[in-house]
């Protein structure tokens, strides 16, 4: 029996799947939370049960160590060679990586010089593959790019309207992000629809703490709201999303706490959007119960998120002239009914209508009437499949080798 | 015979149009370029001529004594006194100026207190104005606020997803610009439409080398691209529009010319848009010429700014729910056919369609198809006479005193 891991490493955590391929089928998933920090720890889940439990985690190496000790303990594998392949989430490929790759050390040298793109991130990403390079040398490795979709993105739209040294020398340009996510919802929407990929003007809006949306022609990104980070586009969770940037030198200027333009990017990262106006969560279930409440705060953020939302959506209606369907996917595009409500109600004249009995928690479809111009779909992400599959792609071509 | 002066002052001119009112009828304008540097001029325009000449101009205080004695000269007026009202356009109003206003003591301090929000414009604004009042004591001063038209807009459009503090104590919030001219041609529109302005959603495109679009529902402005300065919204001449917020602490890490915040606001105003692009120009004309040669960097800079614009209104459109019109004025929008038909064609899935017989240099008027189902117009702004209607206002409101 073939497995292969789905690896996706955040800075203080790792999250895994593990997978029988080619069926697909997940035997078990966990994660490590805290790494490095006090505190941290490990939850296993499989056969409907979670397992958890406290235990000091220094990197992202040891959590490596940890896991392939936990599948071991829990029987979900007898040795380390029956994982004959790792998939690994990479969050920026620059220019450089325009699809999957097979990790060699060049790759891996690759990934750690564009750090400066994904700081949070990248190293983190690398430190995971560097671990299981050593601990299953023989394992086809494969990292997948989160940028990786967003490559044929036209020249206008991903170029800053600023001096072309910044491009050309420093390579400052707009990246996006959640593109396996992207193409996954979008190669789904294309089977429900029935029809050719090729043929479709689809609008994805993977909508979770961290938010983005995507205008895909044909199967292909040509625009998307994420930046040069993932700071730009919707206001998220915590961050603020794009704004005029004049803010950030007045805000240095008023407020002594913050002294450089980093630190004000921090403030836009973590402590705005829907936490800094709502002053109540970062999460919308939270900010639900205040809405009821009539916490004004949280009234105006939720009427802030849905307003930035539309508006990329109305967006991306004009990039692609008009669409056949608007996905929603992730946390809260999955979940979220009056979200997806008030936003497709909101655009109604650019021929959308949401039929309330199928917008419901849990649906997976269309939530549209048969009379929508723009078919309005919910399709839940799956973007460890896609790491496998990818994986799989590899294995296929080493093989021959 | 009452005369009535629009005043402009920029931060190193003094633009003036002087005005036989109620007949709003044009007796002569004017420009003073480059006050407070060498080779400062005065050109004075009535009849069908232009008189120019070279005179140093220290400040905005002696352009007005000189714009004095240009008028006598040029036998316009016989005495000052006959100068019966001076309005001012205003850049920044603030939160405090819904509306245009009597000049007062109090309000030329107001408008200086607030000059953090116009930087450049504000401090020579207060400056025209005092210099009138020493000048013309007798004459009604009235202060039009460039951005009084915008404060309809909803809370959740002109806020920002950051920590609420910084509204609360700082002001920082979208203003928006080019208010008096949006308004203007949402006026003259509802009369081309010979409808009431309350029954009409508009899209207002002012598009000159700083550019501006608007959404106005009802004759009221729900919402404007350009922010907490004009530095925000689309891509303009020499200004990048908003971006990812990330790329500033990254251009100050990379570039040793860029120091500080500031440093990279200031490129992001001078050295952007269409002049950071091309790096040919910031002037549409100097542009085409290029293309028509081939030159890429200029092929991308158009392609980007169109871009842009399309984003804005296709965004407009989803802010206001649909749209009856939009609207072009300003130097490109008046005159730029190409950039029109770009952005109508773009965007014909909204139900827009070009008439190419009636989208020629110096239409006035409709240019869409009569099929189709918004209306394209064209409108040659006026922001003057705007001024000019404010004062007679407030000239019959003090007559009544």
């Amino acid at each position: 029996m073939e497995k292969t891991l789905a690896i996706n490493s955040g800075s203080s955590s790792l999250k895994w799947q593990l997978y029988e391929m080619p069926e697909e089928k997940v035997i078990a998933k966990g994660i490590f939370e805290r790494i490095g920090l006090e505190r941290s720890m490990s939850t296993v889940k499989f056969d409907g049960e979670a397992h958890t439990r406290e235990i000091d985690i220094i990197d992202h190496r040891q959590a490596v160590l940890l896991l392939m000790d936990e599948l071991i303990h829990f029987h979900l594998i007898k040795e380390f060679r029956e994982i004959t392949g790792v998939g690994h989430r990479v969050v920026a490929g620059g220019e450089r990586f325009k699809e999957s790759v097979l990790v060699t050390q060049t790759v891996l040298e690759e990934i750690k010089a564009i750090s400066n793109l994904a700081p949070l991130h990248n190293p983190a990403n690398a430190a995971g593959i560097e671990a299981f390079l050593k601990l299953l040398p023989d394992a086809v490795s494969v990292a997948v790019f989160d940028t990786a979709f967003h490559t044929t993105m036209p020249q206008a739209a991903y170029r800053y309207p600023i001096p072309n040294k910044y491009y050309n020398e420093f390579s400052v340009r707009k990246y996006g992000a959640h593109g396996t996510s992207h193409m996954y919802v979008s190669r789904e929407a294309a089977q429900y629809f029935d029809k050719p990929l090729e043929s479709l003007k689809l609008i994805t809006a993977h909508i979770g703490n961290g938010a983005s949306i995507s205008a895909i022609d044909g199967g292909k990104s040509i625009d998307t709201s994420m930046g040069f980070t993932p700071l730009g586009g919707v206001m998220m969770g915590t961050r603020s999303g794009e704004m005029d940037p004049s803010v950030i030198p007045f805000l240095i200027e008023n407020d002594p706490e913050l002294k450089t333009a980093q630190d004000v990017i921090d403030l836009f990262n973590h402590q705005s959007g829907i936490k800094g106006v709502s002053e109540v969560s970062s999460d919308m279930r939270d900010l639900e119960i205040a809405r009821d409440q009539g916490d004004k705060n949280a009234i105006l953020a939720y009427e802030m998120f849905v307003d930035r939302l539309k508006k990329y959506i109305a967006q991306y209606f004009g990039v692609l002239n008009g669409a056949d369907g608007l996905i929603f996917t992730a946390g809260i595009g999955e979940n979220d009914r009056k979200v997806r409500e008030d936003v497709v109600n909101g655009l109604s004249w650019f021929g959308m209508e949401i039929l309330p009995e199928r917008n419901v928690r849990g649906v997976v479809g269309e939530i549209s009437t048969p009379t929508s111009r723009v078919k309005v779909l919910v399709i839940p992400t799956d973007e460890e499949v896609i790491i496998a599959r990818d994986v799989e792609k590899f294995k296929k071509k080493t093989a021959f080798l």
